[in-house]
C-alpha cells in the first residue's frame, strides 16, 4: 500500500475501535461527568474528532464544511489558541448533541479525511501527515481515557455496574489484555536488576522505535544514571494488602506531607475501587475489587492499580525501597530480565514531569499538546491493560498530579546501591 | 364509579401525566442534574414511584414484592425515618437503572397499585386511601419540578435547546396553560384594591375546596389582617426591564443585605433566563428570554417570572410597594377584582414559611412532608403555566429559599394603607 | 440638667462603659477576629466611634476635622450609602491602627462630641439629637458583642483563657448581671400560663418606655395571638443536658431539615461552649462549661444558652412543646407571672424577622440599620447577661440567623391550647 | 573557645537576632496570620523556642522542666512523631500567650539550653550537637519568613504600614542587605555565561563549606549537565515591566497551564506587592512597589521579587529563554563571573523538589524536617535580602509551590546551546 493508503487504513481503524468501545455502553452512561477530571464518553468521542476537525481539516482542507461551528467551542479540550471553550466540569451537561448525532459527527469527520487524505495536493499532504499521525495517536489516549472515565463513573453509582459484563468480554474489541496480562500466571518471587553508575540515552531516537513519539519523549539526550536497582516484576495486589494490614493508612511516617493529608482529607484506607469486607454495595467477607468486569475477589498475584503517587510513594517506603526515576525506568526496559514493563498497570516514577533539555514547545495550538502541563505532575511509565495495543514504548510519557488515583496506576519497585 | 374505581381512575391519569411530560427528552436528557438543587427527570420519574412503594406498598401489602430493593436507597428523596439515600448532588450519575428500566420500574408499581385499589381490604383501605391521595398531589409537584429543572439543565447547555420545540408544542398534554395565561391579550393597567383592617380565616377549611391539602395548610385558624391594597395582577417583564435599565442591579439601596451580596457574587443583571443584547448564544440587538420553548423575544406584557426572592422584593422597593403578606393573598383570592391569581406564576409574598398555630408534624415518615423545612424559606402563592391544572388552591402554599430563581416566580405588589 | 447636659453625660457613661470592657483584654486580644461573623474588639472600639463620626459629625459639623480620612473605609460595617468598606473577613488583619491609636481615636470623637452637643445650634440639634441617640443604643449593641465575640475567639484557643479571670470579675463594671441574674437561686418548677385568643398591641408605643427604640419596632399595631401557653421561666442547661443525654443530637426527628445538616456538618453534640467528659483542655469527668469567667462545672440551674434556633426548636419538639412567637413573647411580658424574662438570656422565637405592617425604612444610611437584614433570620426576645443594664424593653427585637450559636440565646417553651 | 563555648556564643547570637527583628512591630503586629502559609511572627518566636525543647531539652536533658507542657502541643509546626498539634490556620488565633510570655519562654529555652551546652556529659554532647546546629540553622530559615509573612500581613492592611520605617532602618540589626545588594549600583548589561556538556558533583561536600548543611543536600553525586548558557545576573523590575506592558498577563502562550489558571482565579496583573498606577491606597501616576520600607517607586534596576514559578517561567519563555536547573544554577555558582547569586531574590529554578540519589530521611522527628516535603514543590537557589547573613551556600535548596509568591523570589535566565 501506498503511504496514504496506509495511513487512511490505520486511520479508520483507530477511529472504529473508539467507537467498538462504547458497544456496552447506554446513552445515559456515555454523558455522564462524574468528576471535573474525567469527561463523558460522547465527549471523548466527539472531542477525538473536533481534533481533526481543528487541527487539519479547517486549516488545511478550503472547501471544509464543518458539521456544526458551535462545537468547535463545545468539544475544544484546553487549546487555548483555538479560542474559549465549554467549561471542563460541565461537559456532562452537554445532553445535547445526543450520542447518535455525536456518532453522525464522526462519520462526518471520517470521510471528509478521508477524502483529503485520498486528494490532498502534496504540499498540503506534507503538513498534515504528521499531524494525521499525532491525531491518531491522540485518539489512542483517549481510548485509555474512555476506559478509566466511565469506570470511575460506575464506581460512583451504588449498583456498582460492570462496564464489561463478564459474558460480553470475549466479544469485546481488544484494548491491550493478552494472556500474560491476565495475572492468572502465578507471581513470581521479586528479584533486584542491579545497574552500575552509568550514562545512558533517554528520549525518543528519531527514526527507531517506529516513527511517532509525542514532543516530550524528544530532544534524545544523555542522562548519568546513579548505581541503583530494580524490582523484575510489578507490586502485586497481595503485596499491597499487607500494607494495608500493616496499618499503612495509619501511620504518617511512611507518607509525604501532602500524601499524609490527602488520606486523611479523603479518608483514604485502601486502594481506590477496593471495597473492605462487608461493604454494603456487594456484601462479602473478603476485600473485592471493583473493575472493568464488576465487582470480584481482590486478585492477589495481579499487580496492584488505582494507586495516587502517594500511596506508590508510601508503599515503597514502607517495603524499604523507592520508586524509580523515569530514566533508570527507561534504561530498565532494555533489560530481557524486566518484566511487566507494559500491558498491566502504569507505573509511577518519582520523576517529576518536566521538560527534557533542549525540549521547546512549538509555537501554535500543537505546542499544547504536552509543554504547558510540565508542572506538578509526575511521570508514569509502562502502559496498562487499557492502553490500546502498540500504543506505548520505551520512551513514552504519561503524566498526572501526584493524587490522581483513577488511572490504572500501580508501581515497581527500585533502590539505591 | 366508586370511591376505589374513582381514585383508580384518577390515580393512573396522574401517573400517565408524569410519562407524557417526557415525551420531547432523550434518555441523556432524562439524566442531567445542573445543581443540586435539581434533580434528573428520570429521577423524579422513579422517585415519584418509591413514593407510593416506601409509604403505601411496603408498609400495607403484605404480599408486595418489590422491583428491586436498592432502589428504596436510590430514589429516598429526604425521609430520614425511611434510612440512608442517595446523596443529592449526584442523583445525576445514576445512568444505570436506565430510562427504560425506570420505566418498567413505573409500570410495576402501577400495577401494584391498581391492584391494591381494587383488593385492598376496607381496613387498609382506610389507611391507604389519604396516603394515595397525598401520593398523586406529591407526583404533580415533581410534574412542575420536572419542567423547571429541565429548563435550568438546559440553560446550561450553550446550545440552548428548547424542552418544546414549537413545532411539537400543540400535541404536548396540557400543564396548566391556558389562554388567560398566554398573556397575548394586552396587559391591563394596575389597579389596587384596598381592603381595610379585618380579621380572616386563613388556611384549609376540612371538606371545602375538595377533600384534600398538605398538613402545611392547616388548622384553619384567624387573622387579623392590617389595612392594605393590592395590585389586580402581576408585575410583567416590560414593568420588570425598566427596573433593569434604571440601574436596578447596580444600586443597593432597593436591595435585602444578602440579595445585594447574591447581586454581586453571582454577577446578577437581570432575571435568570433573560438574554441581553448581543449574548453569543443567540445573538440579537434585543432582550431575550429563554423559555419552555426556546429562545424568544422578551414578551414585555407577559408576567415576569424566574425571579428570586430578593429580586422581587428589590423591585416592590424600587416600584414604592412592598411584597403582600401569604395572608393578604389568600384573602385578595376572594376578590372577584383579582386577576392572574394561578396559572400564571409563583407569587413571592414577604411571609416566612412557617407553622401554623396548632400545627403539629405527624410522627413518622409522611410527617417529614412539609414541616421540617419550616425555617430560612419563603412563601409562594397562586401556581404557574407549570403547575398541574387543579392542582392548585386558595389556601396553597409553595415555598422556597430566598435565593431560588430557577422557578416559575414573579410578583404581585401591594402596599400599606 | 437640661437636655443637652443629660444627653452629654448620658454619652460620656456609655463611652466609658465601651472602653471598661477591655480592662482584662491584652492589645493582641483586642485584634482577634476568629470568624466573618465576630469582630475584633478593636474593630468595635473604632467602628462605634466611626457611626458618631460619619452620621453625624461629618453630616452636621462643618468644622469638623477627620482623626483620619481612612478610617472612614476602615470602620464602616455594612453601609453602603457611605461608600466601600474593608471587607468584614479581614477586621482581624488590622493590627494598625494599634488599639493606642484607636483610643487616641475614640477621645478625638469624644471630644469633638461633647463640643457638638453643648454649641450646636438649634437647628442642627433637632436633627442629631436623635441620631446621638441611636448613637448610644447602638455602642450598647456592640459592647454586647464584645463580649460574646471575644468569648469566641478564647473559646479557639486550647488554653481557653478566661475574659474575666474569677479574680478580677468583682473590679467590673456592671454588665447586666445581677443577683437574680446569676443563677444561683433554686430553680423554680415550670409552670404554663395560658392566654386565650386575644388581640393585643405590639411595637413601640410612642412615648411610653423612655422615648427611645429602633426603627424595627414599629409602627405599634395591633395583632391577633392564637389561645395558647407559656412557661413562667426558662429552660436550664440541667433540663438540656437530658436532651443530650436522651440522644436528641443523634435522632433527627426532632429537627428541622437545615438543622440536622448542621448538625452532621459541624459534629455537633451539644451546645456550644460546652465541654464533654474526658475534653482534654480542661479534664474533667463532668460536663462542663466554657465561659466569661473561664471554664467551670455545667451550671444545671442556669438557663441554657450558646443554643443555635436549630437546637432550641429541637429541644422543644423533644419537650413535646414549641417556641413563642415574638408577638406571644411580648405579650407575655406584661404579665407579673413570667420570670427570667431579660438578664439571662436572649430567647429564640419562632417569629421570622420581617417588618412590622406599615414599616419603611428611612431613606438614606440610617435607612439600612435595620430593615436590609429582614430575610433569613429569626427573632429573639429578652435580653442576655452581656445585654447592658437599661439597654432591652418589652419590644425590642433582636435577631440572628438560625445557625448562630455564640451568642447568649437560650429558650422558653410555649405549647398551642 | 572551645567547641561549647563556640557553640553556646553561636547559639545566642542567632537567638538575640530573631528578636531583634520584632523591634518595629507592636504586639499586635505579632499575632498577625495572613494566610494559612503564613505565621505569626510571635508563632515563630515559639516554634523556634519549641523547637529546641522538643528536639533536644526534652530528649537529652533529664531534668528539664518545660515552660509549659502545653506548648508542645500549641508550637509544634508538622511533625507528626511529636503528637498531635494546633491547626496551621488558626495560629493568628492565639493572643494567649502574650508576646511578653512568649519572650520569657524563649528566655526559659535561652536558660536551659546555655546549661545544657556548658553541663552535658560528652555522650549527650555527642547526640546534641548536630541537633544544636540543626536548630540554629532552623531558626535563620524562621528569621527569613518572619520577613516574609509580616510583609505579607502588611500587604493586606489597606495602610500599608511599613515593617521598616524609613527612618528607623540604618539602626536595625543587618539580615543579609549590604551595599552591593541594594541594587542602587546601575545594572550591568545582561551576559550570557557558557557551559559545555559536563560532568559535575552536586551536593554539600562533607567537610566542606563549613560543616552543616541541611540533609536535603546530601549525598554529594554527580550529574550530567547539557550544553547551556546562563545569564550573568538577575531579570531586573524594569525588564519584568516590559514584560507586563507587552500584555504578558493577557497572553496564555506563555504560560504554563496551571500558572494560566492561577493568572484568571486570582486576577494577577503584575507581581505581587507591585502597585498599579493610581492605585487607592498609595496615589501615584507611576507603578510602586510594596516592601519592607513602605511604598517606594518601582526600582527598575533592582532584581524582580515576589514572583511566583509560574511568572517566573512565564517571563522566561516570553524573553525566549528559560529557567536553570538546580544543577545548572550549583555548577555555575563556581563561575566568578556570575553575580547576584545570593544576597538579592531566591532564584526560581526549573527543577522539582525532589530526593537526590542515595538520600534517605533518618527516622524519627529529624526526619521530617525536609524530605516529607518532596513532591509539588520547585527548588529556588542563592538567598535573598531577607536570609540571614552567611546561612546560605552554593548546595543550599530552598523548595515553595509553583503558585507561592509571597517570598522574595524573582529569577535568573538560562537557556540551552
Amino acid at each position: 500500500m501506498s503511504g496514504r493508503d496506509t495511513m487512511a487504513a490505520r486511520f479508520q481503524q483507530v477511529r472504529n475501535q473508539t467507537v467498538a468501545l462504547t458497544a456496552t455502553l447506554s446513552a445515559e452512561d456515555q454523558c455522564l461527568q462524574s468528576m471535573p477530571d474525567a469527561s463523558p464518553t460522547k465527549w471523548h468521542l466527539a472531542h477525538t474528532s473536533w481534533f481533526f476537525e481543528a487541527m487539519l481539516l479547517r486549516p488545511l482542507e478550503a472547501g471544509y464544511k464543518a458539521y456544526d461551528d458551535r462545537f468547535l467551542y463545545l468539544f475544544n479540550s484546553y487549546y487555548e489558541a483555538l479560542g474559549p471553550r465549554h467549561p471542563r466540569p460541565q461537559r456532562g451537561l452537554l445532553s445535547r448533541p445526543g450520542v447518535h448525532e455525536v456518532l453522525a459527527y464522526r462519520q462526518h469527520v471520517d470521510r471528509a479525511m478521508q477524502a483529503f487524505i485520498a486528494q490532498a495536493d502534496n504540499e498540503a499532504w506534507a503538513t498534515a501527515a504528521p499531524l494525521i499521525t499525532l491525531g491518531i495517536n491522540h485518539e489512542q489516549q483517549h481510548q485509555e481515557l474512555m476506559l478509566t472515565d466511565i469506570l470511575h463513573a460506575f464506581w460512583n453509582n451504588p449498583l456498582l455496574p460492570a462496564v464489561w459484563p463478564t459474558s460480553s468480554e470475549s466479544a469485546l474489541p481488544g484494548t491491550g489484555t493478552d494472556p500474560s496480562a491476565s495475572g492468572r500466571v502465578p507471581v513470581q518471587p521479586l528479584q533486584w536488576m542491579s545497574a552500575p553508575e552509568q550514562i545512558v540515552e533517554i528520549g525518543h531516537a528519531p527514526g527507531a522505535q517506529g516513527s511517532f513519539a509525542f514532543d516530550n519523549e524528544s530532544p534524545r539526550h544523555r542522562r548519568l544514571l546513579p548505581a541503583h536497582a530494580m524490582a523484575n516484576r510489578l507490586v502485586t495486589c497481595g503485596e499491597y494488602a499487607q500494607f494495608v494490614s500493616d496499618g499503612g493508612y495509619a501511620r504518617p511516617e511512611f507518607w509525604l506531607s501532602e500524601g499524609w493529608a490527602a488520606v486523611q482529607a479523603n479518608g483514604w484506607q485502601a486502594p481506590a475501587y477496593w471495597l473492605a469486607p462487608g461493604d454494603p454495595r456487594a456484601p462479602s467477607t473478603l476485600w473485592q475489587l471493583f473493575s472493568l468486569n464488576g465487582v470480584r475477589p481482590l486478585p492477589h498475584d495481579e499487580p496492584v492499580s488505582q494507586l495516587s503517587y502517594f500511596e506508590a510513594a508510601a508503599y515503597a517506603d514502607w517495603a524499604g525501597a523507592r520508586l524509580p526515576t523515569e530514566f533508570e525506568w527507561e534504561a530498565a526496559s532494555a533489560n530481557p530480565a524486566s518484566d511487566q514493563m507494559t500491558g498491566h498497570v502504569w507505573q509511577w516514577t518519582r520523576s517529576s514531569y518536566d521538560a527534557y533539555p533542549g525540549f521547546r514547545a512549538q509555537r501554535g495550538a500543537v505546542g499544547e499538546y504536552n509543554g504547558k502541563f510540565m508542572v506538578g505532575q509526575m511521570v508514569l511509565r509502562g502502559g496498562s491493560v487499557a492502553t490500546p495495543v502498540g500504543h506505548t514504548r520505551p520512551s513514552y510519557r504519561n503524566f498526572f498530579p501526584p493524587a490522581a488515583r483513577w488511572q490504572f496506576s500501580g508501581l515497581r519497585l527500585a533502590r539505591d546501591e
